[in-house]
């Protein structure tokens, strides 16, 4: 990246303000280098980016008493993706021409879309469907009679048991595995059954699913993640779930089976839920918590088990203070020990 | 699935009581749906199978006072288990042919029982063993000298390094990983060492492991997961643990370099174990908790670090009130802080 | 392993003292059989190891009042690394011999040093630059413009997307994902737009990772893994993370997006790292516990949110003391309930 300011504010669709410098990349806010491009996505971020050695902001429309040269725009986190698109380098697996390799193995009455790829070593079952221009990446295997929708990109090494449906425009990065075996054994009376999954998933369009994750398939009917959820990496999403739309899973989040979420739920890193509950829509759980009761709709969880986090907040200060506590209650009491 | 009610008695070897109604799928308890059959398999779940939209159930023989047509049955569970076998519609890679794809990659001196399934691009190391009517799923690497017990079935892109033993019936899923390297590494007088993990993995008998699951290979002997156990998705098994038998591992579960499982041990969901400890038989970690010390037999852990449940759940509670004894204190005192 | 003491002598280059015992295998200290050579690596683990079954030990020189046959070494650590390379039996697939696979698929424009092996159905694609004696195992894809260091061996069925550098003797076991796209979404006024990772990743030199890990790309420059840092298995590295050199990363261990780690950072089993926060050199973050906050070099965390780990214990401690604190209050004031 190595453009003028003009330059820029053509990209973003923006007005300049200020001289119109060179900038060589984008940089973060907080540690920007000398000629570096940085976008003010937050207020928070103004000062640290004015402070810093950049060259020129791009900020939000409204945003005044900017110090430096800067691009004014309707919506800056638009104009962030538009100039890392505009940067990008290399070429992808995402920018791969059509065509089947001759390396990929295809099973019976498999149907293609127009402009679809098959790349080297992907193994593909019987009557599976592939809708126009997806990707797949090599060394996917894809079992019997799966969908893939329109536009969907499978990184290389994905796994997809037989029956999983995927939507159109879905992305599913390597190592990910949909439709295993659900974890469900029964001991009745002394003896463990294997309950099988026959149901499926069902990932919906718009979904993006990060590395290494699994969505395991249902005992009946089907596992279900909701149109425009995005799980980040090492998420794992059991048997007969159901996601509503627009949730967001981050790294290492889970979630146990049965579990019913509603629409916009939120889980931050290694945040959980336990099995069968409801989690109503828009909750969001915090990093490293797990709701082990049906949530309340907007409520904010944090701490294990979780608690509305302004209650956990309070208990966690006052937990800070019960050492001294405890020390004073014994002193008071004359009684080296309570217990 | 489209039966009526004296099949389904016919099916699950049991006997029909009320109106042979027709059943068109398998409901869940708390939200059948019209026409649904639900499988009663606990007596906590007959209250809501009843008042729900279930056309019919199924219960245990000695259950009474059942309002909907009924199926009685010796093990409700058994009886779940049959059902969805018979409900199931897809092949899967488990009712895969027998047979050597010639994009199978195979070393020297690999010795094939009867009736094998290699799939495509399987790659098999030199002095590998693989037991009668096993399957070898698509995209499977084994290193060298691994045996395969009989009837075993590895599903697609699951590695196993050299020297690993995995026993008859075991099932792995989807991007585990068996017998890669212990983290084991020394810092002595300021140089790190790698420890090299010389030894391997076993895998008993009628185990299944879950999908992008690992077992490190031991630095001495073998790191062991006994037989009937069942590992979930996500699971971490780090380098020399030995597991008992029948022991069972939910989601993201892990446990640490050297302990030691009895058998019945059952750790929930992303429950942990410190390193180099002892597990007493039927010790069960509840979920999100770790063990940090040696645990008694039959006893349930919660918490991190964990404390039997019924000491952590009565903690639990009184930090609830933990802000308004503090502030009670204060009150009292006349002291506006205590520390 | 069948040897007598003096060859161990000679392998370790130590001293023998005592008898020249026939020694048949490596034991735990704790649990040592008949027969087994102990290496006591650390003084707490030689009483055990004098009171166990084994035939000799190897202990540092300047340990005194052995019962035992001993070989006194410099280094125990490192005789123990020797002792165990020595009997190590089964060919790895680090022992591969060059050579590249006719089922090996290179794009354009790829440059192989001298001696490297590209195992069968490895897919390579342009520009890809390979140093001399790398092992590139069965089944690893690797992107456009990556490069892979010298003496680096990348354990079957690892992704490598576009544009990752790889250094030198690194190591990564299979199942991990270098270079997926960061989990970043931002939502602008209601719009969700994905940012994309136009950056990439950095594996630095003698790095080794784990099986089923992750480390994503970044949004601008590179994520980066620094020298001589060594991951666990299914750990997690966000996009933007930067780590300092030999830095430690147990089992399931995270690193959230933009987070800084200095040098020699330690993160236990399942430890972790909020977003954006900065890690001091020689911070040790112990198992399950996760720092929300920036640390202190050389200071010892944990818990969640982590805290110095003497202050967090000191709560602990008091908190099992907690339950009877409230009864013994509420006794006192006649009220039934504080709230």
């Amino acid at each position: 990246m190595d453009l003028d300011l003009a330059e820029v504010a053509r990209i973003v669709d923006g007005e300049m303000c200020g001289a119109n410098v060179r900038v060589r990349g984008l940089g973060i806010p907080t540690r920007a280098e000398e000629g570096d491009l940085v976008v003010v996505k937050h207020t928070a971020l103004l000062r640290p980016a004015l402070l810093g050695r950049a060259a020129a902001l791009v900020v939000r429309a409204d945003v005044k008493h900017v110090t430096k040269p800067t691009v004014r725009v309707a919506s800056p986190v638009q104009a962030l993706v538009r100039l890392l698109s505009y940067s990008r380098r290399s070429r992808q697996w995402s920018d791969a021409e059509p065509g089947i390799s001759p390396d990929a193995r295809l099973g019976r009455n498999v149907a293609l879309g127009a402009d679809v790829w098959l790349a080297p070593y992907v193994v593909i079952g019987d009557n599976v469907r592939i809708a126009d221009r997806a990707k797949i990446c090599p060394h996917v295997v894809i079992g019997d009679d799966v969908t893939i929708g329109k536009d969907t990109l499978i990184y290389p090494m994905v796994t997809i048991y037989p029956d999983v449906h995927v939507g159109d425009r879905v992305i599913i990065h390597s190592g990910t595995v949909i439709g295993a075996d659900g974890f469900n054994f029964e001991d009745d009376q002394g003896a463990i059954y294997k309950v099988p999954s026959t149901g499926t998933v069902i990932i919906e369009d718009d979904v993006e699913i990060g590395a290494n994750c699994c969505a395991d398939r249902a005992v009946y009917g089907a596992t279900r993640i909701g149109r425009h959820s995005k799980l980040d990496n090492c998420v794992h999403i059991a048997h007969d779930v159901q996601t509503g739309e627009r949730c967001g899973f981050a790294g290492q989040a889970a979630v146990a089976g049965d579990a019913t979420l509603g629409d916009g739920v939120v889980l931050m890193g290694r945040a959980g839920v336990a099995d069968s509950i409801t989690v109503a829509s828009k909750t969001m759980i915090l990093a490293q918590s797990v709701v082990t009761r049906d949530t309340e709709e907007g409520q904010v969880y944090l701490g294990f088990p979780a608690l509305p986090h302004i209650e956990q907040k309070r208990i966690w200060r006052a937990l800070r203070d019960l050492p001294a506590l405890l020390d004073d209650v014994r002193r008071r009491s004359g009684d080296p020990t309570t217990r």
